[in-house]
């Protein structure tokens, strides 16, 4: 099943896709959020469309789609899990995954803009793939971590490299502005998609190819990083983990290249559809 | 007002405390959460006392006190704030706030168990100021970031040294472990502290003393925080600031001092009350 959710940013209702057509599903008087997932709210789903098939209202035409899974307890990132990236950005091979968080207040829809902050020269692009929590996931074995995912997306892990790296302190100061974690189009549940570790993903910027890599190349691989992370923390259903960008990101290149206001970044992965932001500078409401 | 909350963990009923006796305000039907602290419930609860005072049921005996605050949206500390714990750490004194996220997971009542995680050896202590966000809080000016401030309560930053400094990565690993966020007991609306900047800030491990701090101290103060927070990213209701320790963590000492099962940890600070935490092994429930 391919999950959506649209309408208006924080008020979005759910959805589903079938044979490209958009459905609303707000009948079924629930969001995807922590409480269905936590609930077997897939399986509610799938016997409610089956029930309901050929009665579904379509979603009007130019709605607005908002991220796929509501906003989540915790967005955890693993940094520098292509061996490509890790060398771009001038970093060693890690031993083990690099964790930061991203603010849950970043979480917006997959064609949303993204907004430059204040004072931000180094606005940089991320395409991912992240993979969303179905159960209550804490020091769980590698050989059933996959039992505890519930599906994909696609992630645009927007980053600002000045208050990430050269700011005194972690990651997290670049990685959670608001409009940071586009999230979407839809959640591909876990049947959808064969082999995560075979999908390429890809990123432009105007047009122009800046990321093409492959999940062939991750350094830790999904059942690994469930493992590892509910080590440290207890991941809860919808909990976001994105698993780190290929080599092509604006700092990799020499000189760096950044984001500015008019651009237009657009990205994809195998299976789970294609986002486009567009880039705009901040202002105030 | 002092905010509290009681009963089951993540099923928390609402409470005040008047006079040292432990009130509930079920009835008022919300929790103190973002939703209430966006929709100004720190007037609507004073109201609801005016109105019911009297006739309020008292909270049984024996109940369990949970985090005054549901869970946020985020809860974001800061690093080396006092100039007495950089230096015991071995850092130099941080040019602008050090930042990074615990997860909110981690939160749990003042008198809970602190769980040292499987595989642990430093875990490890620090009495922390936090406050409450009262206000969606975007680019604030310092000259108007206490109105974005709803209260205040005590913290104890539980922190696995070895997973936030020796496992490769952001410190937000040895951060976020579950049961590592004790807040409370009690949430103190803005009026009941009127100095924050000189409250007297204490722990002890076993009946010892090992921090005996003061917010005097702070090298970045509330009101710059939250401007220089909210700059980074949109800081919304029911948010957990969390303000950084003074001297006398286990780190600091030579050797290093860490908590084992048994010990018991007991902090406190001027107007914000006192907690106590027992630590004990992680057991598979």
């Amino acid at each position: 099943m391919k999950l959506i959710r649209f309408g208006e940013l924080n008020k979005e209702k759910p959805g589903v896709i079938i044979d490209e057509v958009y459905y609303d599903v707000s009948a079924l008087g629930e969001d995807f959020n922590e409480t269905f997932f936590e609930s077997d709210g897939i399986a509610r789903l799938e016997n409610f469309l089956e029930v309901n098939r050929g009665k579904l209202p379509k979603i009007p035409e130019g709605s607005r789609i908002g991220s796929p899974v509501g906003r989540p307890s915790k967005i955890v990132c693993i940094g520098l899990n292509y061996a490509d990236h890790a060398k771009e950005t001038g970093a060693p091979l890690p031993p083990e995954p690099v964790v930061f968080m991203k603010a849950s207040s970043a979480l917006v829809g997959p064609f949303d803009n993204i907004v430059i902050p204040k004072n931000s020269e180094k606005t940089d692009w991320e395409v991912e793939l992240a993979f969303v929590i179905g159960k209550k996931a804490s020091y769980v074995e590698e050989s059933e971590a996959m039992e505890y995912v519930a599906g994909y997306c696609l992630h645009n892990d927007v980053s600002e490299r000045a208050f990430q790296l050269e700011r005194n302190g972690t990651w997290d100061k670049g990685k959670g502005c608001d409009t940071f974690a586009p999230i979407g189009p839809f959640l591909a549940t876990k049947d959808e998609i064969s082999d995560p570790d075979n999908l390429r993903l890809w990123l432009n910027v105007n047009g122009q190819k800046m990321q093409d890599g492959n999940t062939k190349t991750f350094i830790f691989k999904i059942p690994f990083l469930v493992s590892y992370l509910s080590q440290f923390m207890t991941l809860l259903p919808g909990d976001i983990i994105s698993t780190g960008t290929p080599a092509g990101v604006g700092l990799g290149f020499n000189p760096p290249v950044y984001l500015k206001p008019g651009d237009v970044v657009e990205l994809g992965i195998d299976g789970l559809g294609t986002s486009t932001q567009k880039v705009v500078a901040y202002e105030k409401n």
